[in-house]
């Protein structure tokens, strides 16, 4: 037997527990991307076996035979990380407390089990030395419990502010943009999926209870459980609510609040509370809109902090739980993830010739018939397509002639060949002046 | 001799080098939140010097006798952590490689440094198995580094787009908002501080350059050096251009961009540019104003993400250097900042009744002489003052009879108050309707 040479060479053992939305793809990319992953981590994430309630059930993703199997137990008993991403609390706290007893890394995205017994689990995890890590338990694919936990770890957090249930933003954000009526747009939200049939959990604002929960015990270094979260849902907020709260100036948002409050003794306490809230359209979070997710931070020294981003689906959902697994990984090939970087790929560096972009370009152009046309070929002939083309005449002269603007925003097309079109274009001599020419993103 | 018996009772020598706008308030929070450090470090962290060029200089924050030092050279060899705030390249660089040959976890703000020589000083460290965090180089307060590294671990990035130079973007915001030209806007920001004297490294975008550089890195698996950034600043930006701009939907934003390029041959390259750029209004990083910075993240499972906060300032970009500190605290104590959670404190969780937040109160009422003042006096009575009331007559019944709608916002109080208050204004004979009650946050 050999030893291996590099730490790349190491594999270690993953176990799924589960195979539901975010499972599914959890399952998908350790497969797909495994080359990749393991280069990350320093070591093979092999998937050795996915944990199901019954091998019948339909999924998301087809995966290889004999990967699924209903002993989840006997998976456990095996790993290296087990990922466990059942929901609920039995057999699933069972199992992760077998997990860490065994001495394998923990990844959980059980926001319910987290919010009802973490305390529990994180001691036990700290009491065996292995990870417990839980990024997508709060906010899908954003990454904010570890910004909360390591970044923010020589600062005070003062409050934490969070849109952290898509169902019920999704929900407020059409009844404001579209006057609907809450029942209304409950069933536009159940039709495109982003509601359950059995809306409950979100709309009584149960779900974000559970998050705020965990937020609040991060941020606060502290152990709150869920029954210390005051809670009140989105089922009473009127169209007529929204109609007045926008005339003033402000939009409706469920937030999760969790606060540091000082009481006339000058005692401190923390206050976690889920409940309807008016916040200025100026703000933030009111910008926040469909079923994103966000979180706002006020701390002492940072000031004020947002993360935005998915905070639900299953591919979004599992690039957060890939991101726990990946850092449990290094950490058993490393001895912790401390070091600087992990270089894995030398992809080289472009010019900005190579980028594709879109331009904006504002051009003085001398009035008259034809001029329009010999523009445009000049685009077609470097292969640049026109997204919008707007003139306006303008009367200039004493002598009443007349110059025209043309403003035209591109399609995305090669740096170099927009770069060129400009210069044909600026050497017309029905062009007086290129007066701007802007690149646009986000289009 | 004892050992000491906990990792709290232990102690780490930190250095710092340098104590200009950032090193002062790195300094000031060592030295007066001490015990809590200690708490999230899992050790005593002892600043024991402060390198400075001139003893005599005037300094934004008093510090203790003896702690001032011209030899620099002396701290550095005698520290577990040496914290690098000089800026530009040397002594800095010679200061940093010295460190790491002691052994010593480094952490730097030099964003021109970490630019310019990162890729020789990453190897170092990772060849001296140290830990070489600079969290503070970019976007300043914002935890960014830290979650493309370790977060996204698992994804992948295939475009990040930042707007990381608040002095750049307070400018363009001025002009967006008032119709300004840029040398008036340029002015302004000199008079408020948000940019120096000599504004050339942000107007001409060489900062945010720089900070491209060190975000591509590390998004990209890969090392960037400035050259590699194609750079455009913001001073040929009119205010006709964002006139023009704001017309069609769009802002003008001074964006570092990275991305993940194709070439016809479908081999991978990575773009990394900065420039002035219009962006749709409804876009994230529209909405960021001011000198706030952001960061927008986009990945192949997570999707888009946003980090949001403040980019500069002595207090915030000292909260990302000690957030830095204390994580390399932790894996010097624990051998990796892997555990799951530091519990330090256990504040107690409060009840609603304690929270201080303000209330929107819909109410239908009589439209008689003497309803305003009976109201107010029971918002008196229970210590609760009113922000705004606004009252709205309407013609309801057939015989002509008027009601009047009264929108009250009040400022923050006790919960417990504010609920008294409704309750007994609910009870006046002449409030007809309570139609509806919502909490306010973020005024």
């Amino acid at each position: 037997m050999t030893t291996p040479a590099t730490p790349a060479a190491r594999a270690l053992r993953v176990a799924l527990l589960g195979c539901g939305t975010v499972g599914s793809q959890v399952a998908r990319i350790l497969l797909d991307d495994a080359d990749n992953l393991a280069g990350r981590a320093g070591a093979r994430l092999d998937l050795v076996g996915v944990a199901v309630r019954s091998l019948d059930a339909e999924r998301d993703v087809e995966l290889p035979d004999g990967l699924l199997t209903t002993d989840a137990d006997a998976l456990v008993a095996d790993a290296d990380i087990v990922i466990e991403l059942m929901g609920g609390i039995e057999p699933a706290k069972s199992l992760i407390l077998r997990a860490i007893a065994h001495g394998a890394a923990v990844v959980s995205g059980n926001k319910a089990l987290l919010a009802l017994d973490g305390p529990e689990l994180y001691e036990q995890a700290d009491a065996a030395g292995v990870q417990l890590s839980y990024e997508a338990a709060v906010a899908g694919a954003i990454p904010i419990l570890r910004p909360i936990r390591d970044s923010l770890s020589g600062d005070r957090i003062t409050r934490v502010l969070g849109i952290v249930n898509g169902t019920t933003n999704y929900i407020l954000d059409q009844m404001d943009s579209t006057g609907a009526q809450f029942d209304d747009a409950l069933q536009a939200a159940q039709h495109l999926g982003y509601a359950e049939a059995d809306p409950t959990a979100d709309i009584e604002g149960h779900d974000a209870a559970a998050k705020a929960a965990i937020l609040a015990s991060l941020s606060f270094h502290t152990r709150f459980a869920l029954e210390d979260v005051s809670c009140e849902g989105i089922t009473s907020v009127t169209a007529d609510d929204i109609a007045a709260a926008a005339e003033d100036g402000y939009v409706i948002k469920l937030l999760a609040i969790a606060e540091l409050l000082t009481d006339a003794t000058g005692a401190e306490g923390i206050g976690v509370r889920v409940h309807p809230t008016l916040l200025p359209r100026t703000h933030p979070l009111a910008a926040v809109h469909g079923a994103f997710n966000a979180v706002f931070v006020e701390a002492e020294n940072a000031g004020e902090l947002m993360f935005y981003g998915q905070g639900a689906g299953g591919t979004p959902t599992a690039s957060a739980v890939l991101g726990d697994v990946v850092s449990a990984a290094r950490r058993r090939v490393l001895g912790g993830p401390g070091r600087t970087e992990t270089t894995t790929s030398q992809v080289p560096a472009l010019g900005i010739d190579a980028v594709r972009t879109s331009y904006c370009i504002a051009l003085q152009v001398v009035d008259e018939p034809g001029v329009l046309a010999r523009i445009a070929q000049i685009f077609a002939a470097n292969g640049v397509s026109i997204e919008t083309m707007r003139q306006r005449i303008r009367q200039d002269g004493p002598d009443g002639a007349t110059t025209a603007e043309l403003r035209i925003v591109t399609h995305r097309a090669v740096e170099a060949s927009l770069a060129a079109t400009v210069r044909q274009v600026a050497e017309l001599e029905v062009i007086t002046a290129v007066s701007s020419v802007l690149r646009v993103e986000g289009i």
